[in-house]
């Protein structure tokens, strides 16, 4: 790890520095792939499955009868638990559901604000060493909530063709039906372009690995919208003399462990809680299953010492940590001047997988310091905002000399003329 | 004008089409200057300012002094006209305000939502035949509701190396202090990385032309948020019996003035009523001063009937128009089936050019069928939501389970770690 001691603000910049992505190369890789699926669908599709994934597939649809298979396969004890984590993560994000606003901004001018559900949706599900059926939950259910009309699912199938059967069960129990057993780059064009059985959509949500991430980023030249850009996982945890260092040292390594890009950064008023967390973290390092991964994340994470308060949370604001964990005797210093983070996870008692599985918070959340233009999934993020205006004839004699005013000004007379010409109107009807 | 009698749903999509634009090409314009933007700050744009907007400027940035001219200049009138739109605005956008959301999803784990403003944006006004003031106040407006510490104006000078009074008088008028002369892609790339003089920003807000776009895309490959993909303007009308042709006219020539790419649509139930906006069309096109222009707009214009209404809203959802003129005795029937549209403009008296300049609402609104899954800006635009979690003793007890066994389902050992060492320390505590 590397230490620092009340580093100077000029030094932030380069401590916060996060792994730079050629994403020139991966992109150029992407667009063949894309041009490919978008002249020769459900067959390219099938072609790059073969070669990526391994593994040669006549239907590309998950049925029923293998979403029932998967409910059968999964474990009680794993079922309560995804049906609880359901429970609150529904809960958190119902409650971001807002009503029709409106405002009469000058007698006769009524303007509104609704919401409506983006119709088509695509979801992107990992595959590989982990099958992350908890982001299906973090997705589809605010897409229910929304009310989006078409919600695809895609994620990649193993050597067998087969899907993990606890994302089967999750997507099944989210109500999902339109499951397709593709991954990669190959899924992002599907879902942008459409195909014979893959119906294209308008916006794409989902983690992925970086061929994932950069056709995510190609897809948007096509009139594809994406949750955000992403990066790898990042954990910032703030901890001073009120925090148990063994609690820290479970957290940063639980962030380590996704892999040797993660970053892992502790921040602290104390020396001594930083000390303590490093023996802590040597110690608990050694019975993961996941060691070598973690290690290597170790190997980068920072520690850093500031002796002023404000210094530290200047230094927090600047990084804009994915996962903040906060354990601290100021804890309303450290909550109110917070500027840039994804998700906050306060006290003790509040580990950051807490977060990631089931407090209710959404886990798809801003890396690479997009904490400070993004936020993370949330209900909004499935739906979109229309306004409305209607002007009753007395509105219009209100606000209509200022249109025509502004509108000769910016040199526009068509823009005057459809006011004057109304306003003329009104006048012969008095 | 094209055309069109109850075509099929499966015409629809060429009949929405809009114009592509060649965007390969365009950054490929872009990258150069940016990366010597990049590495040589003022000095660059001072280059690119001389080469494109032919005028050498020692100092970039607006003074008091010419922001105090140009107050000076600016009539009484269009002053009064400013204000009263800045009034709607403000009222409008401040009504988007939310207040802290929070939830207690499972006993004794609190989850709650706060938003935050974005730290610095940049915002972005057009010069050239047009002033577009009125841009203005729709981007600063929102970012001072919203809090924005830092927000920068950019916009390009005239040969004299003057900018339009009515443009400095707005963003004095707004409380803007920091006003840059700068245009086209050298402002976009000063934006993103920062001069000596001109601040780097997280987001990049407002209209351009071609090159402008392109740059803001390009942007986004840095490090930089943007309000939305942009495009030509466009306008649809809906319009039966009820509405009055020459008010229809007005409204497509109002759209039609803005570029020979701009985009008009009448779509309608009545056959008569589609002849009559032709007849006025032609008549009203031969007192525009911008005629020539929006001659060819109207060429390009598509007139579609319809006999049955299904279908007309079919079309419209189909289509998804930025500005959406509704004049119809179905009013109700066409605003609840609406799924995509940026704003609506309901009723004989209101005409698009009302929401342009002083309405309330914003301007700034999706194209190119965009609105299928973006909204136009708005408050939220300026902010970002962070979320929190506070898990008391109790509560990790409640949830904690159910966290150990998705983490060890999903194969992250360490995920569950964080909450186990938690547990046993409690236990112990009993």
């Amino acid at each position: 790890m590397k230490k620092y001691k009340n580093p100077s603000a000029a030094e932030w910049p380069s401590i916060c520095l996060r792994p730079v992505q050629d994403s020139e190369a991966l992109e150029q890789m992407v667009l063949p792939v894309f041009e490919d699926i978008r002249k020769n669908g459900d067959q390219a599709v099938r072609k790059y499955t073969e070669q990526f994934d391994k593994v040669r597939l006549d239907r590309l649809e998950v049925n029923a009868e293998e979403i029932d298979r998967a409910e059968a396969s999964v474990s009680a004890d794993l079922k309560q638990a995804i049906m609880k984590a359901y429970d609150n993560i529904y809960k958190f994000h119902k409650a971001q559901k807002t009503s029709r606003m409106e405002v009469e901004t000058t007698q006769g001018v009524l303007c509104w604000r609704e919401k409506r559900p983006i119709e088509k949706v695509g979801l992107y599900i990992p595959g590989g060493t982990a099958p992350l059926f908890s982001t299906i939950l973090m997705l589809a259910i605010p897409a229910r909530i929304a009310g989006c009309k078409e919600v695809v699912l895609c994620t990649p199938p193993d050597k067998n063709g087969e899907i993990d059967p606890a994302i089967l069960f999750t997507a099944g129990y989210c109500g999902l039906t339109k499951i397709f057993k593709i991954g990669g780059i190959q899924a992002i064009g599907a879902m942008t372009f459409g195909t014979e059985s893959i119906p294209a959509v308008y916006k794409i949500f989902g983690p992925g690995n970086q061929y994932v991430t950069a056709a995510k980023q190609v897809a948007t030249r096509f009139q594809v919208a994406i949750d955000m850009p992403a990066g790898p996982s990042e954990l910032l945890v703030m901890a001073d003399d009120v925090a148990d260092p063994s609690f820290v040292a479970s957290d940063l390594l639980s962030q380590a462990e996704h892999g040797a890009d993660s970053q892992v950064i502790l921040v602290s008023t104390s020396q001594n809680m930083i000390d303590e967390v490093e023996n802590e973290v040597s110690r608990q390092l050694e019975d993961l299953p996941r060691k070598a991964l973690a290690l290597r994340a170790i190997e980068n994470s920072r520690f850093v010492y500031f002796n002023k308060r404000e210094d530290a949370l200047g230094f927090i604001n600047e990084y804009g940590p994915e996962h903040y964990i906060l354990c601290s005797r100021e804890e309303d210093y450290y909550l109110d001047g917070l500027i840039n983070a994804g998700s906050v996870f306060v006290g003790n008692y509040t580990p950051e997988s807490a977060g990631d599985y089931a407090s209710g918070t959404n886990h798809t959340l801003p890396t690479q310091g997009y904490a400070k233009q993004y936020s993370g999934v949330s209900l909004d993020s499935f739906l979109k905002s229309i306004t409305f205006q209607k002007i009753s004839e007395q509105g219009l004699q209100n606000i209509g000399k200022t249109v025509e005013v502004m509108a000769k000004a910016e040199g526009l007379q068509a823009h005057k003329n459809a006011v004057s010409i109304r306003l003329r109107h009104l006048m012969k009807k008095q």
